[in-house]
């Protein structure tokens, strides 16, 4: 028995299936506190038999890096009661027969999507999420990347649209991509949710400027097959497509990923994505 | 016996040496036409024995997918005679029994400052070289990174540094970060190379922008534990801490890997590094 978890700040997903993502049943429920989320879920697993491997996707910040202090553990957050409460922990002393495999949210619905979803049978693939932040998953190589923390995509800094004087809503940085075209961005900007504005206001100009910057520098730095772009800004008509416009402009023809069309995609796999991404992670055999 | 190559567009490095990197014997010689390169260096191997394992790090473009169509090939290259020559067919056709391992000269000497130079014991670390152009070498949890080609972390674009207007060297993008920040960049906007600017000259100001924002993205998409920075332009002296300064100004305490300090630094290992990360090359078991 395989099992997988979706650890999120608001709601858990916890499944029975097989390494290769297919689902068996599941079970969702809110994300309370730890100790009251783990007691439900275990129970819930307990009661299906003992699984021999746990791949858990997680909201972060999270240690990631197996062998280090951190693995499994999240770090400070400011979502009451969580700071310093060790997943791998509390899976081990329920099911110490279990492989537990940790991984980002972001990471493992990176991995769905390239094993069964949008960039199916891709071995170097990135997922962008833009929401309430922005964020990445990397997989490269048909390994998934962490570096010594987890990557923070959404602050780096690009090059402002030209005539674009928003000042940004990110509270650290202020005007880096997350600060200039996520959904608090969006909505800052012009005074209403991105879902309310229409598929031919200028904010699709300004967003697909920031997303194409942003896909550029994922193309310089880890060449990416392709890029996923997904999350409920992505879900504007004609995003992905302006946004590959504009790339293939300011990349002059240069990355040769990008000959591939479509190279920017929406995810297939929906919200279905956490939960796959778990199983997959209990088939990566060299997982660091 | 273990060896390595390093194939650069002027000169060629080949040596014998063991799997940890220490070098036994080398020989340098002019990189002219490719089977005229490759029939003296395996001579002179073919002189000291018959190799096991043969790391080889090469200008590029190359493709350095295993298992890919283009394993070990130069693609199209402007230097005369090199297009689709095939680095490892020349030598597997010499030294049958050699396990043959290609990788890019920049990610060659990234493993050799990772494992003996400027950021020893580390498994997350990048390595920007700034010269003629601007490159980086990308170790992430202790494997090379390429993507499905390898990155051109050069042909990113950054903030521009309030008030440059400098138009860009790149003949594909202009204003990349190598169009702005190359010692090409800096000769053409200040009349003169960077090694006749004098330390308190602004140019390293506006250097120290752009390759603070360059280690930023770095930091974003890879989160390095540390970044080393190489090459020509990289001698100035105080460079390193200039833009460390910044970094952790425009980061505003957000990544973690920048607590480690210095976290920007120069390599150590000069011009062995690339023969060095030859001979380690040959040491990854799971490289791909």
């Amino acid at each position: 028995m395989i099992a997988a978890i979706e650890l999120g700040g608001t709601k858990t997903v916890v499944a029975t299936g097989s390494a290769d993502g297919i689902v068996h049943e599941e079970w969702r429920l809110p994300t309370t506190q730890p100790q009251e989320t783990f007691g439900h879920l275990v129970n819930w697993l307990r009661k299906r038999g003992s699984p021999t491997a746990i791949g858990v996707g997680a909201f972060g910040p999270i240690g990631v890096i197996p062998g280090g202090d951190d693995y499994g553990k999240l770090l400070a957050t400011p979502k009451p009661g969580w700071s310093r409460f060790s997943i791998v922990e509390a899976l081990a002393n329920a099911f110490p027969q279990a492989r537990v495999i940790i991984e980002t949210d972001v990471n493992a619905a990176t991995l769905a999507e390239a094993r069964l979803g949008a960039a199916k049978g891709l071995d170097d693939v990135a997922y962008i999420t833009i929401g309430t932040g922005i964020g990445a998953g990397i997989l490269s190589g048909a390994r998934l990347i962490h570096g010594a923390l987890h990557p923070e995509f959404g602050h780096i800094k690009v090059p402002r649209q030209p005539g674009d004087d928003f000042a940004g809503v990110c509270p650290f940085h202020a005007d880096c991509l997350e600060g200039l075209a996520s959904g608090p961005a969006i909505a800052a900007r012009w005074g209403m949710p991105a879902a309310e504005l229409p598929a031919d206001h200028p904010v699709w100009d300004t967003e697909a400027w920031y997303l194409a910057h942003g896909a550029l520098s994922l193309l310089g730095i880890v060449a990416p097959a392709r890029i996923i772009i997904g999350g409920g800004v992505s879900q504007a008509a004609g995003l992905h497509s302006k946004t590959e416009a504009l790339l293939n402009k300011i990349s002059a023809g240069y990355f040769a990923p990008l000959l591939q069309t479509p190279y920017l995609v929406a995810p297939t796999l929906g919200q279905q994505a956490g939960i796959i991404g778990g199983l997959l992670l209990t088939s990566l055999t060299s997982h660091r």
